[in-house]
Formats: structure tokens, sequence, C-alpha cells
């Protein structure tokens, strides 16, 4: 089924973003993988292409589109190199900088946009805790009143970005009798006394992030390093969440999707007795059931895409999107193991790790049964 | 998420058939279900109404909307009351009336297409055999050239409006030794001497629908009753499966969704262990999966509804719509009855006859294994 | 595999049963479905043959073979005719019988249960509430005392043979501020005044069996009707479940079992595009599946009748047997339908009426969800 | 259900066995997946223990116990620590040394037994080719015929114990002309020349396992070395693969019962919202759910360990165990993963290893696709 949510600007945007990707992305990504990172330069050439701006008002040196197709695209291109890219990429441009467009005030934003931008200024999220995992409103980690300073103790895990960002939004209780409504959002400097990582994590997939705990020990901040409300910290993250979610899912699709042609290529071509593997007739519907799934998926994403660039994308078709995709894309890339036979269990070959690097996405963002706790809510229940 | 395919004239058409069913159908679907038919006054009132023309000229006595979002909008308004009332209007006005509107020659529009649109000539089409099933290309029933006569002889089973047709555009053999190339369409009278039917087929769901088998013992008819070209019938259906597969992924969505939105109601007001059963996590998060997939299911319909009303819809996206939507509507239909608890294995509850009335669509309109051959076919498998 | 768990006593009285079946049950089944009950002839001749005493003291005209396996044969082969007679049967001789047997005192097993083996005395069940649904702590019909008389008031629904019965054990609420601890079972008779039955509900499937409501309106009984204990009724039915749930198992796996075999030869026979519809790679792989879930399954059904023969079978692992049969059931008679194509949904077909016989058994008994959270408890969930 | 089918000696022995991998294996676990093998000193002790004879005769060094239950024992507690320990040692004794013990003569058994007895002479199989997969009948390796000698050429994937193996049982093509009846097995010396390694290949999990290619470039043996008959080896091969088969699925279930068994213990533990997170319905039924499907499960596995304990168990049977145990073993692990929510990702949890360990299992020793084959066959399909 073609696609129409996109129009010419859209692809000519694809068209800049797969070239930086082939010029500057794709030669490395084994380098990334080993060194369980991806490095400044990538970040510093992202930004000057324009990728890390979508969201940033060109007034910070962003190009701040106001069409979130152009984000879709930009994740959609990343996610067909690996899944890892959309993710780290997500975290700091679309998904972390928004917090500081829309809940900071102008000098807040002066200095902290232009690096965003830039690349420059790395940025993650914490929200998530060892303790904690889904559960954000039980969230330990605290910022006390200390005279004009906050001192921030605690703990985040699990963190995009972690190891090598340099700004972090972070999730802290400041009013601790007060639970979801005692949490406040702060932009903490990683170069700050009291700030450190635990080491690279060592994931079950998704290598070229750096995910990391991050650790506060005393951590000195004051009012201007306060994004958004006071308190009201949980709020603003239940405003981004659904951009995030949205995002994760159309990374989702892509991938799957191009795992799942790249399998299609490779069922033709591999020969087993006699024929290529494709078509027997198991591997034949097989093949016509992921196509028919990621289809109708797509569908359901165009949808979402196009409602979300309109502002009109609810909290809840989001954790449709989120949970969907993500059980989607695993299911997927688990027959497109099977297809690849002992291949797909050798990690030189991409499908094996796509297929180790969608597992997470059924547990982030809000794990899949978050988002059915969620959308059964608003049905009522 | 809201559906933005259908415009003002959409939905006012949809109230219109709406009224049409409150009125003149509701009241009567126990009477059909026992009489296991659709009485003629339906075919007439609903012809007077308009319902059976969409696909007929207006100088034929239809309203040829020209534009498949009405049939659309109609078969999901039939498809609320139950799964058998888009099956056979879909069969008369869909599926069949087409063939004459697109094949037939001047002669043949104005002696059939009136009665069409009036809903006093019933048409069905009568495509599987005995012992054929799905392998169209296979088929034994023969037309023989008898001087200026065709004699026809064989059968046809599994006939949606068989008992009742007045006309039935039948695929017979005329050239034995050409197998897919050697078939033709005959619009067969009930009339006719050597027509007849077997009994209602006893079927498990669709009590509504007279499915029947028809057999034809030396039955004479003419060249003037050919529907299209000679030898050429097995292209002419392929052209028209991809609308009536359209046809029925429409009514499998709306019909689940109806049901669904049925069970959800139930599943609040139904009391167990001191609280309603739908608030229990295990049905609240059921509950929400299947809402998702309904919502992504009908994102892919949606797409598909609107390229057909462009003329773009493919045979194999056809198929696809086709196996997902009866796949999609039993798994969620089986869970609805789970939810009923004995309740929904009593006839008299709706969501019993739905679950019964819905397996069927997993099989007819050319199986779901047929469906994924040909998708499997199209990927070059 | 080899099934080792019957010796040749057991295989002996599986000859008798079937020889039973085949003269007297198979020839009559299609009036047993169109009659919706069993006629008492059936039960007369069952109890001649001595299948109806098998829970029965032989003091009171039963043949107590003290070894379950006998039972497990006997459903096993019932269960290979349809669904409905293993239910009915069961119901009499297998679950309500043993209340007698256990919890009576001489009087009562002299009064009854000569006529349970004889077959004069139809026994149901009755727990289930028109409100009540799985929930049986919290069931409404009363039974208040009236000088030496208790006079009972209340619905039933669902109960199986409970057209035709003539004694219900039935479950009423003697102790109203005692939820579970208040309810004791009381033998009505169906001859008494104020007992009196709805009619034979209009099931989805088992139409052989004459489920009913029943009502009781100011039906008097004594204390001579009190089986077990008074108030510790629900303990009694606590204990007699395990064995109502076996024995639903394993009718579940010996009809699908029943029906696979069928359809696998069936799948040899039928032809479609010049070959068997079985040697299709996608038909071979999925009855490869099914063949290999019957068998898993049946080890594990094995290992419970032997550990049930000993008296060993816990109630938990029962509730394992019990969802698990009947998902299984459910799954391969689905496929099965499927692999008859259209005929699949004739109710002419054996496999049609087996679908949806098969329904029910993931409701019944304690649905599914029920044994899930006694299996989820057990694990200190 | 309490598993039967293991008496004292058989409870004595795994005593035995876990006190050496409690010593021996478990403080080195991080280590083998480091070095990605498993050191000499393991065979070595495992050995001495006298656990790599079971299938050896007394005279060459081994305790021969002529009773598969051992076997079945010792699989069971190496995958209790993890799933690449019983591949290991399964490959060496009891998949590659009954292969010399049935098939040599009285020389050869004294040259390679004692060694293999004592772990001083690692075994490996080479059957699967890089270009071949699972279609053994088509494997490309030769060897010619050099005067005495055989010039072997070609080279095998995958295979388990690669990298250390002493000897490689290896099938090679001896007679071209004829496909499956002209391939040899022959045991050759990884000291030959000729014989080279490829690195230890990097897979998606089972990191302990030194899994490699293998090379072989003119490598001369003599008939001395050959393993059987002569152009008989498809037949070897082929009566030896049941022990294989159920040997899998002995690990598969020991492995996923073990690591449920710790995610159980886990649910109640880990608090979320308040609560264990395992009392969450969701969870609870989820929980109910596995433990009911690896009981059932193991029944059947039971059942084939009894069965080929006494010589019974077929090639069907054997498939059956593979394929089943495998998919039950992924499904039971990705939930486990999933209720460790972001843990479950990370490789420190066993849950994560285990979860990359079990993807092969679906894949190897005749992917699951190649069980329903045979399977199917054995239908007369």
């Amino acid at each position: 089924m073609k696609r129409e949510i996109y129009d010419e600007d859209h692809e000519a945007f694809r068209g800049s973003v797969k070239e930086f990707l082939d010029r500057s992305v794709v030669p490395h990504v084994e380098q990334h993988a080993s060194e369980k990172a991806l490095p400044r330069e990538f970040w510093l050439e992202a930004g000057k292409q324009g990728f890390l701006g979508l969201e940033i008002p060109e007034t910070y040196g962003g190009s701040e589109a106001g069409d979130y197709r152009f984000n879709a695209v930009l994740l959609e291109e990343l996610a067909k190199v690996n899944a890892a890219l959309p993710a780290c990429v997500g975290i700091h441009a679309d998904i972390t900088a928004p917090y500081i467009v829309q809940l900071c005030n102008e000098e807040q934003r002066q200095r902290w946009l232009p690096g965003v931008a830039s690349g420059e200024t790395l940025l993650a999220i914490g929200m998530t805790e060892p303790s904690g995992g889904s559960d954000l409103a039980g969230l330990k980690s605290t910022a006390v009143r200390d005279g004009d300073d906050w001192v921030v103790n605690g703990s985040k895990t699990f963190i995009t970005n972690g190891y090598s960002a340099d700004l972090v939004i972070t999730a802290v209780r400041t009013s601790p009798e007060k639970k979801a409504r005692g949490i406040t959002l702060f932009a903490l400097p990683a170069t700050g006394e009291g700030f450190s990582r635990g080491r690279k994590l060592d994931k079950v997939g998704q290598d070229e992030a750096d995910t990391s705990e991050l650790n506060f020990s005393n951590l000195r901040v004051t009012d201007d390093d306060i994004v958004g409300e006071l308190d009201n910290g949980f709020i603003h993250m239940m405003q981004n969440l659904p951009q995030e979610r949205l995002g994760c899912a159309i990374a989702n699709v892509a991938h799957a999707k191009q795992i799942l042609a790249e399998t299609l290529v490779y069922a033709k071509e591999r020969k087993a007795f006699g024929q290529g593997i494709g078509s027997f007739q198991h591997n034949k519907f097989l093949l016509a059931e992921l196509v028919t799934q990621i289809d109708v998926t797509q569908a359901f994403m165009d949808q979402c895409i196009v409602a979300h660039a309109k502002g009109e994308l609810t909290a809840v078709d989001a954790a449709k999107a989120k949970w969907w995709t993500s059980q989607v894309q695993n299911d997927v890339l688990d027959h497109c193991v099977q297809l690849y036979g002992g291949y797909g269990y050798m990690n030189e070959y991409r499908v094996a790790r796509a297929w180790r690097d969608a597992r997470v996405s059924k547990i982030w963002a809000g794990s899949n049964e978050i988002m059915k706790e969620l959308i059964g809510r608003d049905l009522g229940l």
C-alpha cells in the first residue's frame, strides 16, 4: 500500500538524511557497537546538517519545522540503519529538547538550545530509577532546598545517552509527602560536582547506545536549573510522553520493515533442498503474513503521524501505537531470524542484532503493560 | 482514532441506512434467522431506498455513486446489525451487479439491471463447486453448444442468496481442454427448466443467509446469457474478486467493532466478586488489546477504502485486507464470548451468534490460505 | 507416543463401552440433537450396562471400580462420539453421584443411589446462578427454616441435565451473613412443588445436552434432603471440583484427538489443485503441530489420571489440566474447521459441531480465568 | 505435578552432578563467557567425575549406565546452570561418543574412547556446511581416494565445541553421484595437517560455547578413520539424531523451568506501585500459564525419557519433543524477560542471557521446520 502522508519536501528531507547516513554513519556502525556509544563527531555532524534542531526555533539555531512528519522521516531513516540510532537521536532531539523549548524561560533556552541544536550539548532524560521501573510516581531521588540551592541526591538507571550526555533533564522529588504532585524536573549538568555515571550498561542489544546509570551525590543546582514548574514535573512528563511513544513506534515499524525487506531478499537467494527457501509454502505464507502485519501497522502509524502533526494525537492512541508496534516488531524479527537459520544466530548478521535490539522496545518508554493499563483506563475500566 | 475518510454526504447516507435498518430490519432479525432467509420484502424495501443500486447507472434505476465509500458505509451499517446482512446484500449489489454493469451489453443491462436495483431480481454468483473449494480453475460444471443453445450441467455449492436468487451469474467450463482459459460466465435464470436448488444449507452461523446448493440439469441458455467474453470468465472473476474481498473485510471490522463495543458495556455492567468484570486487570488489558487491534485494523481498512474509491486498490492489498480482518474478527469475537461467560454460549446473546457468524470469514471469498498464496506470489516467492 | 496407563482390564472395559455406543447411541445422535436431550432410554440402557455406577458401591447397585482409570476410559469413549455425552454422563455419574456416596447418610444413599446407578434417577448439580457466574461464594438462592422444613427460593442456570433431571444437588444460602461459609447443599426433587424448569437453553453447541434454568419457588425440603453438613456446602463443592475438572479435561483431549484423526483422513482424501490438501506444506506443518500439541497434552493428562487414581491429584493440577486442555481443544478444532474449508462450516459435518461444542469448555466448570487465578494463588501470588 | 521417572539412584547421581557444578563450574561461568569456551580443566574434571562416560563401556574408561535417565539427569542439571553447558557436554558425551561406541571397531574404540571418557579427547560432530543448513543430503565436503588415503576438503560451520575439539566426526561426500547414499563419516583429528578452524563465532547467545567453523584442506586420513560404513553416513546420522534431539529437548525444559522458578521469586520480591509485581492479575495469570506450559511439557518429556531408556523412542516423537520444547522455552523466557522489566535487558541478569541462549534451540539439531516436515511425513502427508 502506497503511503500518502509525505509530500515532496518530506521526501527531499529524507534524501538528505539518507545521504548523511550513508556517508557519515553506516561506515562506522561497527565502531559504534564496539565502543558502545555514538562518538561526538556523529552528534556534531548531525547538528551541522540540521537534524538535531527540528524541535528548536531558528532563533536558537534550530530549524523548527513545525511539522512532525519531518521528525518521522528522520526517525524512519535512522531506524533503517539500526534501532539504537533513532533511540539516541530521539532522546536528544525529539524527546528531551522539547522540554526545554516548551517549559523553559528565555534565559534557559539561550543557555542550552544552541548547543543542543549543534550537537555540542548532548541531552538525556532521567526518569527511571533502580527501584522503580515504570512507577514514575514512586521515584526516590530528591532535591532538597539549601539556601538558594537545591541539593540533589539519588540515582537513575537505563538512561539512554547517559554516558555521554552533557545535560540531563531529571525528575526528582521536591515534596516528599506529595506522591506524583511532588516531582520537579531539573536540568542537571554532567560537569556538576556530585554528578557521576556508572559504566555503560551491558545490554542484550543496542550496543551502539551508551545507556548508563547516573548518580547524584549532593549535586547543587539552583532555581535556574528547574525545567518547568516546581512540583509539576509529573504532569510535564505525562504531556511529553505521547511524542516519546510515537517516536518509538515510528522507529519500531521502520526497523522491522527494513529487516523484513532484507530477509525477503535473503529468502529468495538462499537455497535449500534445491530451491529458494522463501518459496517453500510454509515460508511463503509466513512472509505473506509478516508483510501484511507491517502494512496494517504502517497504516495505523501513518494516521498517528498525521494526527500528531496536527497536534491531535491523544496519549491513548500513542500508547496503542507504542505497544502494538513493539509487539509487531519483535514478532516479525523473530520470524526473520528463523528464516536465516543458523546465520540468524550470528551477530555479524544484521538480523541477529536487530532481534536483540528490538527486545527492549516492549519494555522501555512505559512497558507494554503500562500502555495497556492506560488504554484500559481510557475505556473506563 | 478519529476516522477521516468520510465527509458529510457519506454520513448523511449512513443516517438514512441506519434509519432503514432500525425501522425495517432490526425488528425482524429473529424471523430472518428462523426462516433462514431474508424475505423478499427486505429486498424490495432496500431497493426502494436506493441501497441496491450503488453500482448501477441511473439510467437502469440505480444511483451509481461512483464513490466506493458509499458502499463501505452501507456495508458497515449492515454489519453492525449482523454478519449475514452485508454478506447477502454485498453478493447482490456489490459483487454480482458489477459483472452485469461492466461486462454486459446494452440489451442485457436493460433486461436485468432495473430488477436488480429494485430488488425484484435477486442476484447470486456461482463459483464454488462441491468438489473444488477454492480451486476455481478446476471447476467441472459445463456448458456445451447445441445449435444456438448452450446446455448447462453441473452443481454449485455454498451459494449465498442461493435459495432465493432469481438470476445466478455462474462460472462453467466451455472449453474442456483449457483449464482456467476455458471458463465462461452465464447468467442463469432460476426459472429455467433444469435449474433446481438443494435445501437451505444448515450452517454454523449466518442463519439469516439462504446459502444453498444449485443444480443444473440440461439447463438451456443462449449467447445472450453470456456475461462478458466466451472462455474469459476466469479473468472476469479475478478482476472482480478484489472488490468482493474488500467488502468482506469492511464487514469483518465493522461487525467485530460493534460487538466489541457492546462487550465493553457488558464488561462494565456485569459484576463478579463485587466489581465490574472489565475492571479485573486481566480483562482490562485484554480489552485494551482488542480495542487496539480494531483501531490498527480500521486504519488499514480506511486506506484500502480510499484507495479503492480512487480505483487504485491492488488485488494483493485486497487479499491482505481479507485475511487479516477475518483473523482479527475471529480473535476479537472469541475473547468477547469469553467475557460474557456462560451467556456467551447462549444463542439469544448477540455475541454468541456473532462468534458463529464470523467463522466463515476465514474460509469464504478465497480462504485465508489462498490469500497468503496470492500475497506470497506477489512477493516473488 | 504409546499410552501406558491402561491395562487389559481397562481396555476390555473400553471395548464394552464402544460396543454400547456403536449399538445404542451412535445411531441416535441426530435425534438427540434435534430433541435437545438424551432420552431416558439412553440412561436406562447405560445403567443396565453398568456405566453409571463406577462411583457407586455394589451394595447400592453400582460397580464401584475404585480405579478412576475406568471413569477416564468411559469419558474418552463418550467424547469420541460427541462432546455432550461425556458432559451429561459426567455430571450424573462422575460429578454428582460422588456427593451422595461421600456425603450422605445410609438412609439417603439407599433412597437415591440405586436409581442413580440404574439411570432411573437422573442427577444434576445446581451451582451457577444467573447473576453470579463463577463467583460461587456470592450465590443468592436461599433456604430458610420454617418449622422442620427448609423453604427454598431462587434460580440456577446453565444446569447440564437440567431439563430431565430427577434430583438436583443444589447449593443455596442457609446463613445469609456468612459468605462462603453459609452455603448448604440440598438434594432437590424435580417432583417437588415449587420446582420448575425454564426451557432447554438454546446453546452455541452441545445440542444434545438439555441445559436448563431451574427455578425454586417456596420449594419445601427437610433436613433429610441436606447433602453433607449444614453451611459446609462450599467446602464440599471445592473438594469435588478437581474430579469435575479432570473429567472435563479428559473429554476435551479425547474429543479433539478424535476429530483431528478424522480431519487427517479428510486432508489426505480431499484434493485441491491436483493433490491431497494435507500434503500442501502449510497444512502438513499445521497438522504436525496439532498432532504434537495433542500428544504433549495427552502425556500430561495421563499423569493426571494416574495421580487421581491414586488419590494424589491436587486441585491446582486439575485446574491446569482443565484450562490447558480446553484451550488446546479449541485451537485444534478451529484449525480442523479451516482444513475442511466450506464444509467445516456446515453442521452436517462433525467438525463443525465439534467446534461449536468445544467452545464452552473454556467457560464451564470454572472459567479458564478462574483456573489461572487458582494456579496463581498456589504460586503464592 | 511430581515427577515419577527417577528413582533413588538417579537422584543420588543428580546430587553428585550438582555438587560438581556448584564447586567447579558455577564459580567460573563468567570466565567461560568471556573466554567464549569451556576450559580444558572443566572437561578433565568432568571426566574424572565420570560425567563424560555414561555412553562408554567400562572397559574403555566409561561408566556405561545403560539407562538414559542418567543422561537426562546430567543434562537437566547442566541446563540449570546455563544453556551452553548441556549443549557442549551433550555434543561430546551424549551425541558424538555413541557414534564411536556403536559404529567403530575395537581398534578405534581403544584408540579414542579412553580420552573421550577422561575429557582428554574432546569431541565434536561436523554436519552442517555453510551452504547447506539443514539439508544434510546436499553436503559438499568431499573425501577422495588417493592410494590408501582419503583426502578431505571442505568446510563445516556452527560446530559446537569446534574451536577446542580434538576429534571431529565429520560427514563428507565419498560418492559424488549418490546424494544421501554417498556420505561417509570420518573421525578427523584436529592435529591433522590441513585441519584448521575459523575464529570462535560471535553468536547471539551461548557465549560459553566455542562454536566454530572448520576447514579441511587436503587433510589426509585413512580407512581406519572411517566411522561406520563407507557411504552409509547419512543413515548413521539419522539413527543418532533422535538422541540428539531428545537431549536438546531435555535441556530446553530444564533451562526454561529453572529461569521461570527464578523469575517467580523475582516477581514476588520486586515491588511496583506498592505491591509485588507478580501479584498484579495480568502477571499472576501469565505466571500461571507459564507454569502450566512447563508442567504439561515436562510430562511429555518424561514419557520420552522413559521411552528412550527402554529403547522405544521413535524419531518422530523425538522430533515432536525437540520443536515443542524449544518453542515453549523461547515463549516462556520471553515472558520472563518482560517480568524483569529493564533488568531483563541487562546481560548481568541470568534471564537476559537465558533469553539469548535459548533462541538457537529453534534452529539447531534440525530446525523446527525440519521437525514438522518429519512429523508430517510420518502422518502420511
